[in-house]
């Protein structure tokens, strides 16, 4: 299955394709754009689509499964899915390093693609002060020294001798050029399992946390953090952490309170939408928009993107009466 | 760039998104809505539509860019597009190969599959008939034994060494295992420069020449040719051939004839449409529907489907002025 995301074990393949679900290994295989290959999906009138296609290539009219992938539910309702899965990789290796800098943390992403290429299939950061939270709230040990930010990187291919070759030769450049402070590499899928939750800071979510799903350039992709620390420097603010899917430019930003403020709520809405939109961000990467980010789409699509966004629904379910509400 | 087909040098990019264009490397890099990020389209209105989205994941309301994908220029006319490249490989490799039956052929594919994993980019298979042809017109030497069926596969990856011997081991297994006739493999660009043409099958069409470009399931992919070779074998026809890309489940198949014969077309047409139908292939793989196969679309398609279409094409485009006439 070409798609892993944090939701596995309790989000559904249906909305997954509603949602455009990303997450880990989207640098590998690509988005559901790439992988979905059909569709079955109940319209607004009751009517069933059936565009289950199940070849790779099929130009006869428009390409009506893109329609739905994304569209949370505002036009049809998913209810039969072809995917496309590549061969499953025999071989899986994982390294977790420590950096000094957000700009090292470019360098290696740089190193990476050119030593591990077509076997890379995640490429993860961290700072520490998400994976501090995760290894406290879940007493998992931090497997390299301290360091302001890590990276987990995962690789995935046929030959397990040639992975292991290109990823010892990566790590080797990494540490002899001091780019890499410390690091550890897994082959062994138990050890690969329990080193995944460092990733995943989001798990420590709290009720009273503000959290975002932005997307971002790599130049401007850790630049809010610093932002925000300075911004609720005065609050009551337990932690403000990010994390992100380094391949696909998506950053989370965790903003956690001990109870709900509607100070630091204040500071950051609609404050972390606008930066995002001026350095020509995404307001949501994988999150959607749903109810919450309704006010502030405009701030990632053009008057005429939402006109013909609009002019669709209306034509499709002019009852409103999919995922009433949404989006729009 | 991601794209790599035999209209290069003649097509426009604007072109291949509207006509979703494939080609040889869509087994690797994924079809145009895998590696299309954002467009700028002019819709029929005059209105320019700026989805130039250059974010991987992006997930703020309906992603418009895929209904221009494939529409052959029906719903707007693409003037900027926003493709994601991957990294240049540094090393590629390909491989000709002589093998005795279409059977062989798709062990040969599991076999590419296991051994090659992620480095394979291209799986081509061309039988003599096609070969031979493109062999004489061009002067170009067969370079392994006559057999009735050909292979090129091609390799694109980040290590040469590690390439090599991925492909060495997968050509010995394939020559001690008799699936593999007779190979010849080539790393030097010169060299694969002068092989490819081998493929182009196509490339030999004349104006008399009935040519189809289908897709189906592997187990069906080859059967039509010898099908068609009974249908027309009192008939005046120089060859019937087929080609294709492997990986992608896309047949082209040619029917080359002295001159128009209007006794040849009618056991042609619409039998092999009807046929592709049948066996839940698609009608225009690549090649879109155009003028020429409105006709038939409806069996590539259900008619729930096309009613959708046609209302987006009334809604979007009310005049009728995009590409008048065409699709449907």
């Amino acid at each position: 299955m070409p798609l892993d995301l944090g939701a596995k074990g309790s989000c559904q393949i249906g909305g997954n394709i509603s949602t455009n679900a990303g997450g880990l290994r989207l640098f590998r295989y690509g988005s559901l754009h790439a992988t979905v290959l059909g569709l079955e999906v109940v319209l607004p009138d009751g009517t069933i689509l059936d565009v289950l296609n199940t070849l790779k290539k099929d130009n006869t009219g428009y390409h009506l499964s893109h329609l739905f992938i994304g569209a949370e539910g505002t036009l049809g309702f998913v209810t039969k899915v072809v995917i496309q899965c590549p061969v499953k990789p025999s071989s899986t290796h994982v390294t977790f390093l420590g950096v000094d800098s957000f700009d090292t943390v470019l360098k290696i992403v740089k190193l990476a693609r050119s030593n591990l290429g077509e076997i890379l299939s995640s490429c993860e950061m961290m700072d520490h002060e998400g994976v501090q939270s995760v290894s406290s709230k879940f007493d998992i040990q931090i497997p390299v020294k301290k360091c302001p930010f890590y990276m987990l990187l995962e690789t995935s291919g046929s030959n397990q001798e040639h992975d292991s070759a290109k990823l010892s030769k990566f790590l080797e450049d990494g540490l002899e050029n001091n780019v890499i402070l410390d690091a550890v590499m897994f082959s062994e899928q138990s050890k690969i399992q329990k080193i995944w939750p460092l990733q995943r800071c989001g798990s420590c979510l709290k009720d009273a946390t503000y959290n975002y799903d932005i997307s971002l350039s790599l130049q401007d992709f850790y630049s809010i953090i610093p932002i925000m620390r300075e911004r609720l420097k005065d609050q009551d603010v337990v932690t403000v952490c990010g994390y992100g899917h380094l391949g696909d430019g998506n950053l989370h930003v965790n903003i956690s309170v001990r109870e709900p403020n509607p100070a630091v709520y204040a500071l950051v809405e609609p404050f972390i939408y606008e930066w995002t939109s001026q350095h020509k961000g995404s307001i949501s990467a994988e999150h959607g928009i749903g109810l919450a980010k309704k006010h502030v789409i405009h701030l990632s699509k053009s008057e005429t993107s939402l006109t013909l966004m609009r002019q669709i629904k209306q034509m499709m379910d002019p009852n409103q009466i999919m995922n009433p509400y949404k989006v729009f």
